[in-house]
C-alpha cells in the first residue's frame, strides 16, 4: 500500500539493518540492485535511491515515505511532511552538522566577518545561497563534486560542509565558525499520503517498529530478586521509563521477583548499587524491540 | 555412545554453527580437521565427511547418525532411517530443488519430449538413469565433475543439477522442464543403531537440540503488559504457538503482564496491532532455543 | 576517580570487549592511542600499555588498578595487591601455563636433571633465574626477544616459555618437562589506593561489573512451564546456582511457571531431561550480565 | 614551474601508477591528502582534486596542467588547450562513451523519436541539454546524483550516462540509442601558460614521458638472431615501427644479431613466423619507457 | 581454427596466466564463464572445464587442444596424442605423484603385501582397479569425493591419491608404500586434428609459444663487458644454451660487449665468477619469452 | 660452507625478497619457520632469529654472517666485522634514526639541558646509558617493551626510541632533540671467519649479489639510435656510471645504436634532454642486478 525510497550510499548498510531488525528485512536479487520489496501488507515497494533526490521524489508523489537526511530536505527545499528523527547514521547516533569553515589562521569569527565576493565551495549551493543572504554577505557561491575541504585557500575562501567529529576539518587546516544546521535521519512523507487515513495509520504502525528498534538499541532488560525488607528501597533505585513487573516467589513468601527495561548507559552503575541495597541474582538481558 | 557423521564442505560452516548455537559444539585440533569431538556424554565421535559418502558410511554402520542431503540419499540408495528434515542451509532456510534442464531455445516441455539416446550430464548418474527409465527415455547419462550446466548445447543436451534459486541455469541460458526431487538436509540414523532404545532416545534428544535451535531463530519473546479490560484482545491476538504466560502485576491489582513467544515473521504486524488493541511497554527479547 | 590501566598487544582487544561488554566502554581517538576515558564517575583515565609493564606501574602508584598477566606480576615481583583473578584470555577462558621444555631427545626428566651451565632463553630472565636457584641449578639464562623455541638446541639447551597448548612447542621438536607458573589475567591495585575505603569500593563496584560480564558468557535463561504433578521433578533437575523462579500461571491454576539461568555447559543434557520430566514449551534466552 | 592538477576518484590509481612508471612519482604524506610533490624541477606542486572541477580550475588559472575526461570538458566548457588524449583508464585503455538510453520497450530508435517534456537524468545536465535542443527536442533535464540508470522508468524517461561496455545499463533493463561523445582522459593546459614558451616546452616534456610509459606498456623488445640468407626475409617480417638494429656477431661472420621493438598483440603470430623464416634465440624483453 | 579446452579450478589460474604472458590472453566476461576467447587467428573458441573431463572431449572431438594432467589421461584411458608436458602447475614447476599410502603403523612395504579384499579410496577408481589388478591383488576399490585421506583406517584400509609435497598424506597420519604415476601438466591434442598438417602447424606454434614463456620463466639475459685479454676467459664460463652475442665496443678497440641467456639457478655462481674473471658492467634483465 | 642468520620481523619480508631477487631464495617449509635454506654451494644453513640477538650470536660463532640493524649492534657491543650496509629497509631505502624526544612543551633543547634524575623509556637501555654518561647526565632509564612515545609525560619524561619519518613521535606530542645514531641495516660476520680467506672470500661473492641487486632498483637501461652529428652531444648527456656501449647500425652507415644503464631519478629529466639532442627512438628497460 506505500511505496518507500530509503536512502542509497553512506547510510544504506545501517538503514537495511535497522528495518532488518524492525522485521521489516528488505530483499534484494543483489546487493547493488535499486529495487528491494518487503514481505508486509503495508508495503507495496521499495526503492533505494540517492539521499539527495528523496525529497524531491516525496514530494512529486513518486513515493509515500522515505528516509532520508535533514540536509538534503533543506537543500532541496521540497514540500513533505516529516514524521520525525530516527536517531542513527553510518557509526554512531549521533547527529551531524553543516558548518561554515575557513582557514585556520583567517581573521574572521562569524559569517558576517566574511568580504563580499567571499569564493565559497560546497555541495548545498542553495542553502548556503540563502544562508549568506540572511546575513547580507554577498558570496560567490561554488557547487562542489567532493573533496571540498581541500579548496581553502588555494581555490575558494570558505567552504559550508557536514561533518560528525570536524576530524576532517581540523586535519585539512580549517577552522569552523558558524553552524548552520543539525542534521539527523529523518522519516518524511508526502504530503498527500500523509493527509489520507488510512496510509497515515500505516506510516505510524511503520514508525513504532523503526522507533522501539532504535530505542530497544540502548535498553536492556534487568531482572533480580529482592526481600521484601529491601523492596521498596530497590524500586526506588530503578529508572522510571516504564513501572517494574513484580512478583512475589512462590517459594518463598517474602521474597520478589522484579523486572523492568533500563537505559544502557546507567548499568554501570546501576548494577552496583541495586547490589548494595540488596538485590540479588540480578541478570541482565538484551532486548530486540521495546514499544511503550 | 552415538558415532556421528557430519558433512563437509558447502554445508560445513553451517552445520558447526548449528552445533554450537545447539550447545553442541564440535572441537577440532584444525579448521581442516576431519575428526572432531563433542563434550556430550551422548556423543562417542564426530567425524566430517563428504556428503556425498556419508549415506553409505552410516547404512553401512561406520556411524550412528549422520546429517546429508535428501538428493544424496537418493543417489546412493542407501539403506538408512530418516529422522526428519533439519531445515538450514548454506545461506537460507529453502531448500534445494534437483530439476532437468535443456537449452534456452529446445522446444521440449518435458522428460518424455526428449529423443533416445539424448545426451545428460549429472554429479547423479543413478537417480538420473532411474529418472529417464521411469518416463521410458533411453539416455545416455554421463557422469559430471562439476560446472555441469557449462555443457549445454556443445557437450551435452540435457543436465540434472541441483539448484536453490534457478540462477545459474538461467544465466548459462538453461530451461528448466522438470523437477526431479527438493531436499532438505536430513538427520539419517543407522536401522540397527536406531533399532537399539538407548541409543534411539540419545537420537531423539539430539534432534530435540538441533530442532529447538533452529525453531528459535525464527522465533522471539513477546512481554507487555495490559489493563484489565484490554487483556482478552489482546491474547485473541497472539499466534497461539503456545499459550502465554499471564500473570497480575503486583503493583497494580488491574493490570497484567503477558508473555509469549511468537514467530519473528509476524512482529511487523503483530506489535502495531497489540498497541492498537491497548498493550502498552512491549518489549521483544531474541530466544536461544525452543522447544516444546 | 580511579586511574586505570589496561594491557596493550594480545589481550587488547579481547580486554576492551569485556569492557564493553560490562557497560563500561572505552572511548579513543583511534584504534592505536594510548589514552581512553569510560563515561563513568569513578573512572578517571585510562592507559593502554604493555603488559610487562604495568604490575611496576600500579605498584609505583602511576595507576590505581590494572589488568595484565600472573606471569608479569612474578616477574617483576611488583608489589600489587591481587583482586583476584578474570578469566578470559585472547581466544578462550583458559589459562596459559609457564614451561620448562627441552630437545625432545634430550634424556632431562625435569629442572633438576640439567647440569650447571646450561642455557636457557627467555622473555621472563628473573623469575627463571629464581627457578633455577630455588632447584639448586646454576643456569646461564639469556633474554630472548622471541621466537624463543627456535634456539632450541643450536643457541641454547632450554627454554622458559609461556603456552596455551603446547602446540608451537611441540612443532618445534621441544617436550616440556616442568610447569613453573599457572598464568591467569588478574586485576591489580595499588596498594595504597586499597587501603582508601572509598576507592576500594570503587574497585570492588568495577570488578562486579567485569566479573558479571564474564559469568554471564557462560550461562543462559531457561523458561519452561511444567504442570503441578511434574513441578517437584523439573525443580529438582535444576542447577543450584540460584533458586528458581516459579510462578503460577494466571490462565490454569495448576500449571506453574518456572525461570531459572543454568550453565550453558549444561544445557545440552538439561533441556533433553526436563522435557523427559515433563516441562514444556522450554525456551533459552542468552543473557548479558549476571550478579549474584 | 608547473602547476598540476591530477583526477581524485576513480581515476586517481591509474593516475599515479603512470606518473609513477613515468619516473614521475608523487609523493604525498597520506593516501587521502590532496596534496603532493613531484621531486622534478619542471614541477612546482600538484593537487589531487575531483575531475568535474579541474577544467574550470585550470581555465581560471589555478593550475597550468591538468588531467581529466573529455567528458568534464565538454559539460564544462571550459576555456582550455588539449594537448590531446592519454590512453588509460580505471581498468583498459578504452575510451569512455556518454549515451542516451531509453527503457528497453521504449519505441523510440533516436533522441529524435523522444516526445517533448521527456524527463531526462543525468550527471552532465548542460551537455545534456545542448545535445536535446540541437536536436530540436524541448526536454525536462534533471541533475542525478547517481544510480542514474535505475531511473528509468519510473522517475525519469530517459538518461544521458557514461558507459565502458554498456553492461550496467543492459542490466538495468536499458538501450542505448544514441553516443553523444566519445571521451578519453586528456592532457589539458591553461591557455595563458601554454602560451608561454618555457612553460610549453616543460609540459611538452612531461607529455613526452607519459606518453612514452603509456605507448611502452604495449610493446615488447625482440632480440633474434638470423643467419645471411635469410636476413632479409626476417626484417620483412618485422613490423615497421622502427628500424631494426642490426649487427653482425663477432663470433660468426655470416649471422646477424637484430633487435627491434614490436607491438605486444603482434607477438602471438610474429614469433612462430620469425621461427618458420630462420630466425634462432629468439627472446622478448618488456620495455618502461619508449620515445620515438 | 582450433578448438581449445582449458582446466577449470586448482589449475585455471595458472593456466590463464601462462596464456597472457604468452601473448595468448583468454578474455570471458566474468571469472566464471566456462567461454572465452583469445584474439589470435589459429584459435576459434576457448572452453575452460574440469580437467577430468577434458581427455574424453579431446578424444571424441568435441576440441582440437587440451591442456590437463597426464592423472586424468591415465585414468580416462582416453584416446589422445600428447605434444608434451608444459611444467607448471599451481605454486610451483613440480609434477605431482599419485601414490598408494596406508595407516603408518601398517606393516605393508609395497603393494603386494596387501591382502585381498582390502579397502581403497581413490578419485582415480579405474586406474587403481588396474594398479591392483597388475600386482595381483582383489582390491575392493571405493570412489572418493574428496577428503580421501581420512578415511584411513577407519573407513578403508588404503588411498591412491595425488599429492605434491606428500605433507597433507603425513600430517594425515598415513605412508606412502608405491608411486604408481608422476603427472605433469599435458598438451593433448585429438588425433584426426594432429593428422590435419594445417592444424598441426598451427598447434606447434601455439606450443612454441607456451613453451617459450614457461622457458623464459627461469632464464635471465646477461649483458657485460670484457677486455680483449680476458674476453676468452669469460666466453668459457658462460653455459652454453647458446651461443653468445660478442660485439666490439665503438669506443674502445680492445674491449667487447658481451650478452647471453642464462639459467637464473646458475645466476648465483656465474656473476661472482664473471666478476673473477675480468668482466664488468654485468646487467642482468629479466626475459618474457624465449625460442630457440 | 657459510652459516647465516637473517631477522625474523619487520625486516623480514624485504629480506627473503632481496635473497630471492638475488637468486638466493630461501626455501622454508613455512612462512613461520625459524629454519630456511638457499640451494647455493656456499651457504650452509640459515635461520630466521630475531635482529636483536644477531650481533651476539654472529660474534659468539654460531653463525658466519648475519644481517642487522646497526642500532643493535651498537646496543649490544657485539665483537662483529661489518661489512658495509645494505640500504633496504621495510618500505624505503631511507635509514632510520635513533633520537632523543621529551614532551613538546618541554624547554630541553638538547640532551645536557636535562637534569640528573630525569626518567628515560627506551628499547636500548645500554646504549642510551653510555649516551647519558657521555653527556654527564645521571639518567634513571628504563627498559620499554614498546609503545615507548605513549610514556611521556605521565609514566617518564624522555624517550630513546628509532624512527624513520618522526611521525608517529610527533603525533603523541613528543619533539626529537638529539640523534644518538643513524642505523641502516648492515651484513656483518664473525671475526674469525672472516679472517679465513676462503669463508671471506664466500662473502664477498654473496655480498656482490645483493648489492647488485639492490643497486639495479635504482638504474634502468636506456638504448637509443642517435646520427653520427649528434653523437658526441648525446653521449656528453649520460651520466659517466659506465660507459655507453656504442655500436655503428648495420643499415646505415651513419648512424649508432647507443646503450647505458641510467639512475631511475634522472630519467625524468635525461629522456626529454636525450631527445632534445637528437636521439631517436629511445626505449627503457628495467634490470635485475648490476655489478660492476
Amino acid at each position: 500500500m506505500l511505496k518507500l525510497v530509503l536512502p542509497k550510499g553512506s547510510l544504506e548498510r545501517a538503514t537495511l539493518e535497522l528495518f532488518e531488525a524492525a522485521d521489516l528485512a528488505v530483499s534484494r536479487s543483489s546487493a547493488v540492485d535499486y529495487r528491494g520489496s518487503v514481505d508486509d501488507p503495508r508495503i507495496e515497494e521499495v526503492k533505494i535511491l540517492r539521499p539527495q533526490e528523496i525529497p524531491t521524489y516525496v514530494a512529486e508523489g513518486l513515493f509515500d515515505l522515505g528516509i532520508t537526511g535533514r540536509d538534503w530536505i533543506a537543500e532541496t527545499g521540497a514540500d513533505v511532511v516529516s514524521l520525525g528523527e530516527l536517531h542513527y547514521s553510518k557509526a554512531t547516533a549521533r547527529p551531524i552538522r553543516m558548518v561554515l569553515a575557513v582557514a585556520g589562521d583567517s581573521k574572521a569569527q562569524r559569517v558576517s566577518d566574511l568580504p563580499g565576493g567571499v569564493r565559497v565551495s560546497t555541495e548545498y549551493p542553495r542553502l548556503t545561497e540563502r544562508f549568506f543572504a540572511e546575513h547580507g554577505v554577498a558570496a560567490d557561491v561554488r557547487l562542489s563534486y567532493g573533496a571540498t575541504e581541500a579548496k581553502v585557500p588555494d581555490i575558494v575562501d570558505a567552504v559550508v560542509e557536514i561533518t560528525e567529529t570536524g576530524r576532517a576539518l581540523r586535519a585539512a587546516g580549517l577552522r569552523v565558525i558558524d553552524t548552520i544546521l543539525v542534521s539527523y535521519t529523518e522519516l518524511v512523507a508526502n504530503p498527500a499520503s500523509h493527509a489520507d487515513p488510512e496510509r497515515r495509520h500505516a506510516m505510524g504502525q511503520l514508525q513504532t517498529l523503526l522507533r522501539g528498534t532504535l530505542e530497544a538499541r540502548g535498553r536492556v532488560l534487568v531482572k533480580l530478586n529482592v526481600g521484601e525488607a529491601d523492596l521498596d528501597g530497590v524500586i526506588a533505585l530503578l529508572p522510571s521509563l516504564r513501572s517494574p513487573t513484580v512478583s512475589r516467589l512462590f517459594s518463598s513468601e517474602h521474597d520478589f521477583a522484579v523486572e523492568t527495561v533500563v537505559p544502557k548507559a546507567e548499568i554501570n552503575t546501576l548494577i552496583p548499587a541495586l547490589r548494595d541495597a540488596g538485590a540479588s541474582d540480578i541478570i541482565e538481558l538484551p532486548i530486540a524491540k521495546i514499544v511503550h
